[in-house]
């Protein structure tokens, strides 16, 4: 059997013409691993929101800026409408002993009921202006500032501020790293599936090799 | 000891105050594990470009949209330069048996070597206009379908659609869910920490809980 009788190959046509359902999860595991988060905002009557994100996406360490993309017309909208309200938010990774609540928000509860109390998750308050999940231990505050919209699908990219970071120190480590495998932060694989990490290597800054 | 003392809070004078190369790996350590996968280009001279990205990010799947998020005038501007000209290029996870090359990737290497050769990876090619990565199981051919610059930071984000799928069929369920963890499919944490997946669970659908 040859390399390319092992692969399957699907093209546009056969991806066009697959079954709603099944397209998206084909899609959704091409990406691979995926950050788990969950983003807490306040709306302007001071109701707590909290969903959960697999697209929170690193930007740039200085200024520390950090993305995340949000379908529009989705569950996440609250989170939207909450953030273009007040211009904060908090980014909590999702751990171990609370994925299964951390989940259970992307339910669509209205605008009214706070994710934190139907799921069982805590909020704790700096002076910060949007709760951190208690239950996370690595967590920041962002100050919201540009939106993107994406024209090919109305998505719209939500660019911030990183202005606080609340981490255990223990796990951060001499040069500024922090270990999110020691402290149980999780991945997420396509829509539903959950995922510790297993440490592989560290591997030394790439250079060129000299012949 | 309170919960409040346990933790350890940084504020913005203190992240601005940090030591570059540890505001570096600290922040990039937040935004929780990341996608590894090696983006594969030709050159309008027919010279083959692989660079390692920890971007990747799903933006849709109907239309099957994915983007990345490239720095400008760092060695990924080959990349770059190589998707303006052509229009193509693919995304290949990067697996656990040879993501110790793929993270080599990243060295600068001038316009006229291939990472492949350097490296120690193989090209495969389709009639897809570039080339895969022969060692991966997942992988995808791309064409470029906008480019959005944020102005925060002067990155960029390159959006695509997929048109061509290449991945085992062993890995792929009867629901289109394809099984990352088997396929060995690695997550990056910070710059340069690699991991395989502990399935956790996979969870159904949320839905509003009745009372």
């Amino acid at each position: 059997v040859t390399d390319s009788e092992q692969k399957h190959r699907f093209n546009q046509q056969s991806l066009v013409e697959m079954e709603k359902r099944y397209r998206t999860n084909f899609i959704n595991s091409l990406s691979g691993y995926k950050s788990a988060n969950l983003i807490a905002t306040l709306s302007p009557e001071g109701i707590s929101n909290l969903a959960i994100f697999s697209s929170v996406v690193h930007l740039g360490a200085d200024p520390a800026l950090v993305g995340f993309i949000n379908r529009p017309h989705t569950v996440e909208r609250q989170t939207l409408e909450n953030i273009y309200a007040t211009g904060s938010y908090t980014i909590n990774h999702v751990q171990q002993d609370f994925y299964q609540p951390a989940h259970h928000t992307a339910a669509r509860y209205p605008a009214d009921v706070s994710e934190f109390e139907t799921v069982g998750l805590t909020e704790q308050y700096t002076d910060f202006d949007a709760p951190y999940v208690a239950n996370s231990n690595i967590k920041f505050g962002v100050n919201f500032v540009e939106k993107m919209d994406i024209a090919a699908n109305k998505t719209v990219l939500i660019i911030g501020e990183i202005v606080e970071v609340l981490c255990d120190q223990k796990y951060i480590s001499n040069d500024g790293k922090i270990d999110i495998n020691a402290a149980q932060s999780v991945a997420v694989s396509g829509l539903d599936e959950y995922h510790t990490g297993n440490l592989l290597g560290r591997l030394p800054y790439a250079k060129v090799k000299k012949t």
